[in-house]
């Protein structure tokens, strides 16, 4: 057969990517964007000097609220008076959402790792130690919540465990205490495909293909099933599928955004991920989404089961899957409301 | 980082792997292998001369089965007279089983493409074509019945479609009337993975990643959470969880079963494989295994109620999903005899 890759194309900026068309930016509601210097003892990499982004947008006074995403997420939530450009949360705090950005002060990070500079084993358990660093440096003694989604979701649970007072509750959105073994493997089997690229000058191929096969992680059977079905095309003597196409799409457009150093380190830190819930003693809501092929069901269900009376189990069903906190937005706000609204858990 | 991958290993030759302990051949029971020449119009790739390899084991005068596998199974079924190495299906066809080599003549072939000498589309209409003239130069007028595992279930379903006086039943195992579109997707990546490697001299490292990619479809998240529920170890930096040993021996022992050209092809098939179950009027069975990823028990449903009443649907429960039938024997070879001895679905 003919080479299938024909060439390698040069990447895109590792800057990350922003819509073209801008979200409606607050303009009258403070924020700000800074970066302190902190000295980290992490767990597997010795002693780091890293400095810490972060972006703080909303009324002083309101309560404080930090929101955490996927690994590819970062500080920038939502367009607002120091950049109008639209963020990755954009969709999740418009005005009238759970968590209304005229309502919130709103508290995002960059997470460690995330700007390629630090080749080295990342724990989720060294996010929540730089958070609270961060919270020091921004004399924050306590979060109202703290709302985490995938990720976001174990660097809260590490926050939980490591410095409660720092922490009124957690929203854990389609996040557990420990890597499921399957997802653990899919994971493993992508940094190969990464590395496998980076035999030559493939890097941009492999990180693609990893974020493709990972999307298949990210949502479910049903979407492609309602997407994609369409026969197959021969297109120059070999078979492209119905879905080949938005993948490819969706592989490029990832290389913007990541460097394959950050992905890996963060895609490690995932599989290093471990809390014993049982020692959590602050309000947890585990918010889980039936048929999450990342994070299943059960484990939602174990991590429950380990908070005991501090951890509520809420049940979205959704055929996004693992993404459904991107994808299903106002279903997914509307159970965030009601979480937010319900007493806590384990408090009389 | 490091290069992942410091080397390209010498590949394993592309014969077919023999298990180094021998089964107890079958002495006393005829057995033959043997290679008819034809000339098949293909769907996609034109007029083909081909070469059909086959074995037929068992008693002259028994009933006569045709078993067909999965894309890397092939005309040697078990250890027999004229060749004493166990088989793919040696596991499913011992003494006892549903089909006893004692009491059925058993005949397998080598799918076309599995040399890695057509280069081209293959779809499996042209499986089940070169089977028909298999058929025709052993002088077989009708099978009693062909149990499909897996890709042989498409072939099966295709020779029910196109030949129909070819075959009194069917047993279709782990295959349905259409590839799922995340499946489709699945594998559509599993081959681009190959390309990636095929950019360099890593052609055997791409193959490999790709069988454990599959791997993962094959299998189910409860079989992985029961073996591999181990803590990741950190290997030269970097994270190696529990599954990757596992993964990579399977991976490296694909690479002497298939060549690059066969395995692309007969992955290709797959998502070409279309067939109408509403065509097919013949008894067939359809053997479905609940928590299969690759073939969604929905889908088996839907080719049941395509089939109408020639059609009955049964259902297994494996936590070894799409492999039950190579792993779960004893369950699935229970569930073939209850099958086999049951009136024919549509026959009355």
């Amino acid at each position: 057969m003919r080479p299938y890759f024909d060439t390698c194309a040069p990447r895109p900026s590792h800057a990350f990517a922003r819509a073209e068309v801008a979200a409606k930016p607050l303009a009258d509601v403070p924020a700000r964007r800074g970066s302190v210097d902190a000295v980290l003892a992490t767990r597997h990499a010795g002693t780091q000097r890293l400095r810490l982004h972060y972006e703080l947008t909303g009324p002083e006074g309101a309560p404080l609220a930090v929101i955490a995403g996927g690994i590819s997420a970062h500080r920038h939530l939502l367009a607002n008076a120091v950049d109008p450009a639209p963020g990755w949360s954009q969709a999740l705090l418009t005005q009238g959402r759970a968590l209304d950005p005229r309502r919130w002060r709103l508290l995002a990070f960059d997470y460690i790792g995330a700007d390629g500079a630090l080749d080295a084993p990342i724990d989720t358990a060294d996010q929540a130690d730089a958070l609270a660093l961060l919270l020091d440096a921004l004399a924050i003694e306590r979060l109202d919540v703290m709302v985490g989604y995938s990720y976001g979701a174990l660097v809260g649970l590490q926050l939980a465990v490591r410095h409660p007072q720092r922490l009124r509750r957690l929203l854990a959105v389609s996040g557990a205490h420990r890597p499921h073994p399957y997802a653990a493997a899919w994971r493993a089997l992508q940094r190969k495909v990464v590395a496998l690229g980076q035999l030559q000058c493939a890097e941009d191929i492999g990180l693609s293909l990893a974020r493709q096969l990972a999307m298949l992680s990210y949502r479910t059977p049903e979407e492609f099933a309602q997407r994609f079905d369409a026969p197959p095309r021969l297109v120059n003597g070999r078979v492209q599928v119905a879905a080949e196409e938005y993948l490819d799409t969706v592989g490029v457009r990832f290389l913007s955004r990541m460097s394959v150093t950050a992905w890996w380190r963060l895609s490690e830190s995932i599989d290093l991920h471990s809390v014993d819930p049982t020692q959590i003693r602050l309000p947890v809501s585990v918010i889980a989404v039936e048929g999450d092929r990342l994070v299943p069901l059960a484990d939602a269900v174990a991590l429950q089961e380990g908070l005991g009376c501090h951890g509520r189990l809420r049940v979205l069903r959704s055929e996004y899957g693992h993404d459904a906190f991107l994808k299903d937005v106002v279903r997914m706000d509307a159970l965030l409301a009601s979480e937010l609204a319900a007493p806590l858990p384990g408090v009389r």
